[in-house]
C-alpha cells in the first residue's frame, strides 16, 4: 500500500451541460483535500455543434460512430471549449488546474479500435500500457490538477475519441502503483439504490465478494450491472475504492458518506 | 547569464495552413537540440468555422474584435483544433508536446482589455507579472516541450484572447531569469532584407545600436518597424537573442544562419 493519496473523479455530461450544477461541483471539488485528477466527458455541445455545422450524429446499432468530421468536433469541444472553460474555473476558484487530452504528455496511447462487424472509425481503446503514470506523477508533484478530457492519441499522430469512463478507471489502476488510489463516478443517481423507486435507498457499500449475491437478488441490474463489474475490475487491478454517486454530494466523500462505495 | 539554453519558436497562419509546411515545420522542431517552447498563433481554420457557423468576423477601425461568439470559436480551434493536432504530431516525432493555453497551469494570467475608444471585446494584455516561469520550468524539468496557444485567461474564469507575437516575447523575457533564452519569430519572409525585391539580400544580424539607422535608411520599414521594436524590447529585458526568419529555414538555427538575428 502506498500512502500518498489520490482521488480520481469522473462527471458527465448532467454536471457539464448545467453551468450551475457544473460551477457547484468545481467548488466542491476544490474542496476536496489531496491529489486529484478530474476526467471529464463530452455532453450535449458537441451534438449541437454538429447540428450547427450539419454534421449528423452516425449511430450504427445504437453506437456512436466517430468519423473525420465527429472526430475535428470532439477535439475542439472536449479538448478546446469544455475543457479550458472547466480549467479557467478551476483557476478561480483555487486549483491550478491543467487541462489535458492524451496525446499532451503522451499520457495516454489508445489503439485505433479495429474494424469487424462495425467500423468505429477513430475511437481509440486502452489496454494496461496506455497510461503514463509517471508524467501524470511529475504533475502532480509539480502540484497541478490535471483535468483529463475524452480525447487520446495513436502516437502515430493520430487523435482518438475514447470512452471517459474508461479513462477513468485506467487512469486510476495505473496510478495505484503509485498513490493509494480512490476512484469517484459521477452519475445522475445517488447510488446503487436497494428499492430504485426510492432515491434514500443507497447501499453504502458493496464488497467484491457481495457482487453477484446483489446481481442475483435484483438490486444490480440493467446499465448498473457493467459499471459495476468495471468498478470491480479496478479494485483487482490495485485501486483501493471506487464509489458511484451524485455529483451534487461530492463534498460527503471527505465524511466517507458519499454514494456506494466498492471495496475489495 | 545563465549555463540552460532555452529556445522559443513561434508559428504563425502560413506554416498552421498548410500541412505539407507544417509538417516539415514540426520535424525541424523536434530535431532542434535542447529545451524548446512552441507557440502558435490561428490562422485561416477559425474564420472558416466562423463562417461555418455564421459567425462574421468583427472587425473595428480595421481591428478584429473577440465577441464571446468569436471567443467560443478561437477557443475550440486554437485551444483543441490546431493545438491537440500539432501536439499529436510533435509526439509522432519525437517531441514530449504538452499543449496548453495560458490558463493551463495558470501559466499566463492576462487582464482584460479596459475599453477606450474601441472595445475589443474578449481580448487579454500581458505585463510583467503574467507568466509563470516557475510552472514553464517545471515542465521543461519533467521532458515535456510547452505548446502554447494563443488563449489565456484572466484568474477570474474568463478565457481571453491575447495576440501570439505577445505571448511569444512575455514567456521568453520571463524565461530569461531562468535560462539563456533566444526567440525565434517565423514568419514569410527569410528576415529583414536589405533589398525587399531580393529574398536573399537577408540583413544577418542587427545590434540595438544599429536599429535606428536601419529604420533611417529606409532598410526597415512598415510592418517591420513594430516587429523589430518588440524583439529589441525582448533583448532589453533579458532575452539573448530573437531571430526573425522563414519557418522552412529553421534547421539553419543550430547552424546560426538563420534570417536575422537580432543581438544585444
Amino acid at each position: 500500500m502506498n500512502n500518498k493519496q489520490l482521488t480520481i473523479i469522473k462527471i458527465g455530461g448532467n454536471v457539464i451541460d448545467n453551468s450551475a450544477n457544473l460551477h457547484q461541483f468545481l467548488l466542491d471539488f476544490t474542496a476536496l483535500p489531496g491529489d486529484k485528477i478530474l476526467v471529464h466527458g463530452g455532453g450535449k455541445i458537441a451534438t449541437e455543434l454538429g447540428e450547427s455545422l450539419g454534421v449528423e450524429a452516425k449511430m450504427v446499432e445504437g453506437r456512436r460512430i466517430t468519423d473525420i468530421e465527429t472526430l475535428r468536433i470532439v477535439t475542439m469541444v472536449y479538448a478546446g471549449l469544455i475543457n479550458k472553460n472547466m480549467v479557467a474555473q478551476l483557476q478561480a476558484t483555487g486549483s491550478n488546474a491543467i487541462g489535458l487530452t492524451g496525446a499532451d504528455g503522451n499520457i495516454i496511447k489508445a489503439k485505433k479500435r479495429p474494424v469487424k462487424e462495425i467500423d468505429y472509425g477513430f475511437v481509440g481503446d486502452l489496454d494496461e500500457h496506455s497510461v503514463s503514470a509517471e508524467t501524470l506523477d511529475s504533475l502532480l508533484k509539480a502540484g497541478l490538477v490535471p483535468v483529463l478530457c475524452a480525447i487520446t492519441h495513436d502516437g502515430d499522430t493520430q487523435l482518438l475519441n475514447t470512452n471517459a469512463d474508461t479513462i477513468a478507471s485506467s487512469v486510476a489502476v495505473a496510478m495505484s502503483q503509485l498513490y493509494e488510489t480512490r476512484l469517484v463516478y459521477c452519475f445522475e443517481k445517488k447510488g446503487v439504490l436497494k428499492d430504485v423507486n426510492d432515491d434514500d435507498s443507497v447501499v453504502r457499500e458493496i464488497k467484491t465478494s457481495e457482487f453477484e449475491a446483489l446481481k442475483a437478488d435484483g438490486t444490480v441490474q440493467g446499465g448498473m450491472i457493467p459499471k459495476l463489474h468495471n468498478a470491480f475490475e479496478a479494485i483487482k487491478k490495485g485501486v483501493s475504492a471506487v464509489y458511484i454517486g451524485k455529483a451534487n454530494e461530492l463534498n460527503e466523500l471527505a465524511g466517507g458518506t458519499f454514494g456506494t462505495k466498492m471495496n475489495p
